[in-house]
């Protein structure tokens, strides 16, 4: 266990970072599903190494193999399997680490649970891991456009983006931003001179063998009223879990999240005011969920990443056989994960919406009490 | 689905404030595992209303009764049910929310869902569903404590406690506090003039007819080294889950967390350093999870609890015909959750656990490699 | 594991013959689902000891008490608990079974998974397990219906009965039988004649302290044509795991089964014919499935049941010490299970449809490719 | 969903007869098991065309690659994921299937299910989907060896041959065949008569433009006791599910089966005899599982399959657009699915042990009562 995520949409992603390739298969694309692979590239291009000098500048160029349950374009029920080969292995880069536990890094943790660990690239903690799911994350996304879309309802708009490096903190409007604005710039961080500042100090970071962590903030409009429950499976319970199983994250938090708590009640309820659609809330601290379902308010969440372990800088270790040591990594490391995170973040809560929709008993499936 | 927890230690949880009663089936309970009815009777003590001047001054006595799977005081390997009969219903309290969205509760995103709304209580949002998770906890606590006696190591133990109120936090040695102390105080924050500062803001803020917010913190030691996984069912993801799936949670973070983003690499990373049982990190920024994998040193996290949504003073809101109203809401309720989050922190923590400790594989399961 | 069932419509069943209670708890209701009581109950009368002389005598009253879930008579959304209480214990009936194991029964494989057995009543082996079942069973048969109202389609009818008792075999039209019927004789056989026989030779049987085994067969008639799905989750493997899920049965087969095995394909294939409502099948071999898809005509499965393991003749055996020895067994018990068997694989049935139904994606869902 | 298997042992199929590949993730392979390519192999050329001239002479050569999860010859822990490259298309071969319902063959439902079909070689129910779970049964079958390698204990043998073709009945003595007599003819029937009349009878078939049924008959030895669940995941109800999900099965039955149920209790009943091992059945009516659990006798179970659809003799049916035609299949079919359906038998068998195995609670995990 442990590899599969979903229960209607169900994604089970494989690979490492050496070895025959990375891919996923997702079992529950409603047939008829328009899949673009192009699309499923973009996103892929989006989370690649070498995109920018902010990143590491391995070259994985990562194209994206469709092997089964797309025909003519479309999905046709079957599961859909993607496949994406490993190249650049220089796994003679790994060498140095075969006797040393990295700090903060999973090999030791590893070591513990499997009896054994994969030295090259991280095995399966490598971020190339996340390359499944950015691709059924894409996939995730033109379902919940096309059923939307059908429905005659306004597409579920996913816009994540980086709102802080270390104490570098963005100024952005969540209601207007747009993925236009956020890929304008390497750090995908929408404001220009946060922006400027970042890969500053992210240069800096690099520089000096060391690293940078942040926060990722997302907001998702157009979320239908309703998805979620009230008790274990609540919408951001399953966001929580989906962004906390994302490689380097720390921390979670939805509309006002830790700042709320130091709230009152009277100013951290959200009233209710009229409108010509319904209800709706005149402000979002609750973060577009309330009772664990979504009330139809923009979906407003966060996503704290810790700085990348693997650092060039010397730092002290164990040996396998439990002598003190020193460390300093070799080869090309993202100083800071932020940016190439973003694309992990919008799939990760594509494939979350996706499966509440899926799960969604339609409302007009039983009439009305009355 | 929504209401089931857990995959090998598997807990369907039942109820609402109204009703016959309230409950939990657990499947998955070890045979022979003793099973102390007063110990789970003690756990929902600790939960339930009435217990201070500090919580809801409801009367609710919340005794249980084991229906099935338990023989002459052990468990017999199937499931264990456990009722808690409802009373003190009063349902005349709610009728003056038949007709009007309470701010920031879930009635309204109740009504998007189920197209019907539970008024009386909060229904399935009502505090009250807790209680079964609270019961199957205090059995995952047994079975911990009890396979590890059975393993010869040390049993695992879950503290946790009231970390902040509103803006008054607590100053607690993680590595030392313990039970006896929580429990000391109503509050159940162990430092003793952080804990008078919260009973008088929480005092006041009933008077006011306003509510407060907080966090509750955790320490889990005696963690064994392996739990967890690398990709979806990370330690820490699992935990995420479990806590934003409790009523009121709004976040939740890890060892560092959101702090940990602004420290550099150099600074985050624990160094290993030797010991006697092996290599141990000197710092624990990681919170006790490498790569999603527990690496034996303490478990650390928290999680953020807003301002109850349930309060007396006038708010703005909107009918169910969609008219603007002003609501003051009656009965009897929590101005503040938090000493009463605690054990449900801590049930959900045990039930985390469990299920990652019956899913792991024995390490000596099949021989080493070389 | 082991005591869930289904995945939208998720069945946890509990409690034992002695203790407080059996029962079932229900996650996945539509919110809505009118929900009676009395069906519920007349269900569960159809599978109590002591309806007829040709069953066992105890004394289950059977009343059942909806715990949670049900408000105004509809399902809220949230999970319905139902409880049905024991009573008539006389566990002392049980003391010559303490310490030998039954010959076909579940003690010496319970004492070989658990370490330990619950003697009285066969514990969770105890037929009074699928109390929750039958009860859960009723729900989803009335989600069934009301799902095809709605839609304007006719409604799901599930129809099975006693097809054979021993070699004694019914000579039943599965294309017209009905309900009252079968509910006609207390044989649950529709064919008068057989019935006659049958009945003879379960007293007969009762009278030499034997029992008897037979099949049950089952037509399920207006079955929505797309159901199931190619690979696992075929709705032919699911009726057979929750057929072969039953006590005391041995067998499933769906359309031609074991006799299909003697016919050549051209003498099996099912032709398609031409009709009002598109293309039919002129025979059907296939029992309603084809590539585990439901294609719209009657389903028709069979199920085996063994003699009942428990009977008054003397049999070797050996003690829980290891030693020869003989046992009869007291206490009444069914000389035939197969009256009761039919209620009980009426639910499992409708549990199996109502899951797919739920898990069915629209076919209108997106549009058609072209 | 659909294409998920197992919960510890989790495996997802993915592929069609025509498109880039099928093949399998496996998640849940204990870490440090031997994983053999060549065992894993010589599993797919059992099951592959082309092998004998009783079967389909397509030329599928099925060369298993691994992409993931396996290091210098063991599993990592990581999830396996297996590929099998598609070739031989000949697509065009299909073209006049585009517009014919074929009889009991799988188009007519996956229309009504998906909205659409894929002709060409039967999609996702074509046999080629098969290869993922026989791969993925190889590296089962070497975790439970390994297993009891490590336990100390005899591995599980499973074994299962041809047992019948038509009324062409094997006779096999179920306590000694071995798999070295069944692989030793085309037919995979161990009595060398009935393999030399089946063959005779298949070759006729094939003639004829007709195909045969039959069935397969499973033993397996050496299971532990303790294996499965008194409720629903009963070790045989898994098994029937497994073997309902093969394509084209029609029926299942364990032990004594459909047989049984005219036998009365006292003929039935197992009786229990004292051995140095411990108690021992005399008899094995049960066929290894009583009360839905092992008790370390012999598994004995019983598949059977209808005879192939497809066939090259002219049969009635309809086109897509409702009007009456005649369709005589082209292309190369198996007359006769059974030599090959074997290996697919023994793989399901693995799959539902292994899972078992893993989710059992070893015994000396807690304390024996008293």
């Amino acid at each position: 266990m442990g590899s599969v995520f979903g229960h209607l949409f169900r994604i089970s992603t494989f690979g490492e970072s050496h070895g025959g390739g990375v891919g996923v298969v997702i079992d529950g694309v409603p047939a008829r599903t328009r899949v673009d692979l192009d699309r499923i590239q973009h996103e892929l291009d989006r989370r690649r190494p070498g995109q920018s000098r902010l990143v590491t500048q391995r070259d994985e160029s990562d194209r994206v193999e469709a092997l089964s349950g797309i025909d003519d374009g479309h999905a046709t029920g079957a599961p859909i399997a993607l496949l994406v080969r490993n190249k650049d292995a220089r796994s003679g880069a790994y060498d140095h680490l075969r006797d040393v536990y990295r700090p903060s890094h999973a090999d030791f943790a590893y070591d513990q649970k499997y009896g054994h660990r994969t030295i090259a690239g991280g095995g399966r903690s490598s971020a190339r891991e996340t390359i499944g799911r950015v691709a059924a994350g894409a996939i995730a996304m033109a379902v919940l456009e096309q059923l939307a879309q059908t429905a005659g309802s306004a597409p579920v708009e996913i816009v994540s983006w980086v709102d802080s490096v270390r104490d570098i903190e963005a100024d952005v409007d969540t209601q207007i931003v747009a993925r236009e604005q956020i890929e304008a710039h390497p750090t995908r961080c929408p404001d220009v001179d946060a922006a400027a500042a970042m890969t500053t100090a992210i240069e800096n970071a690099r520089r000096n063998g060391n690293s940078l962590g942040g926060t990722v903030r997302a907001v998702v409009r157009n979320v239908p009223a309703g998805l979620g429950a009230p008790v274990f499976d609540r919408l951001e319970a399953d966001l929580a879990k989906a962004m906390l199983s994302l490689p380097a994250t720390k921390g979670f938090e939805v509309g006002s999240g830790f700042a709320g708590t130091r709230m009152t009640g009277l100013e951290h309820n959200d009233p209710f005011v009229p409108s010509e659609s319904g209800p709706i809330t005149a402000t979002n601290h609750s973060g577009g969920v309330q009772g664990g379902i979504s009330n139809g308010a923009d979906l407003l969440f966060r996503v704290a990443f810790k700085p990348t372990a693997t650092i060039s800088s010397a730092q002290d270790t164990v040996t396998v056989g439990g002598e003190a040591t020193t460390l300093a990594a070799k080869g090309r490391h993202d100083p800071c994960v932020l940016p190439r995170a973003v694309p992990m973040v919008d799939a990760m809560t594509a494939l979350v919406l996706v499966d509440h929709v899926l799960r969604q008993q339609p409302n007009e499936l039983l009439p009305a009490i009355g």
